[in-house]
């Protein structure tokens, strides 16, 4: 089964998380982390992870940091909805590489939908200009 | 702003709570119902929904309800990777009809993906036949 496996801690995500690579970062607390993806699927494509656990997906969790997870998820949707003002808000999280997942470190897509554009694809898409990522965590934060 | 508004209890889902429509149940328990999709995109096609909560969308509800939804959604996810063995799973909450949403009682989809096949159009695919989703009904409740 593809979903099961060993969590390698060479992912980008555990290297945001030591410090060893940066992000454009909304919001932080104990148990979770929050940033802007730099290959946006809109405008305000936002991931979630947890942090201290060795988690690849869903699957792996623990009930006790699958809670905090959430709520900063939540906290987050509310943000960006409130600074962006999307129309509306997909919230999504892919399981296993035929699902979507390219880092295998649990996290959560927060993706805001704006009427009349459509997705761009993920890496596809191309990095996003630093200045407007930093303008939009800018306004992102000020919503939290 | 769409993703703002007031809970129409008229939906699907308040109905299925209600008794007053039918289901395909996986799993029930004080906080939160889940049950297989009739509009399958996949095989197993699985939708968790809070009960006791008038929320549209996943801005509305309380943390305190969230949490014991999202533990229904990774019980069921488990199930559902145990029972059919997919390669891949997709969680996935739309808020707002341009993110997708088109039953507004707060749902979150678990859609298993299956290398080599695409996913169906949700109700564009048709009604599933309730045979085939009894069936997979018994196989997923027999992993949880």
């Amino acid at each position: 089964m593809s979903l099961n496996g060993t969590y390698d801690d060479d992912n980008i995500f555990a290297k945001i998380l030591r410090g060893d690579m940066p992000c454009v970062k909304l919001y932080e607390d104990e148990h979770t982390l929050a940033f802007l993806d730099v290959f946006p699927q809109s405008k305000g494509h936002t991931l979630v992870i947890p942090k201290n656990v060795q988690a690849r997906n869903l699957l792996d969790i623990d009930e006790s940091a699958l809670a905090p997870l959430m709520h900063t998820v939540q906290r987050l949707t509310r943000a960006v909805n409130t600074a962006l003002m999307p129309d509306g808000i997909v919230v999504t999280q892919f399981n296993g590489a035929p699902a979507g997942q390219t880092v295998f470190h649990l996290h959560v897509h927060i993706i805001p939908r704006y009427e009349g554009e459509t997705l761009g694809a993920h890496a596809g898409g191309g990095m996003a200009d630093m200045d407007e990522l930093n303008a939009l965590a800018a306004k992102i934060k000020a919503a939290l």
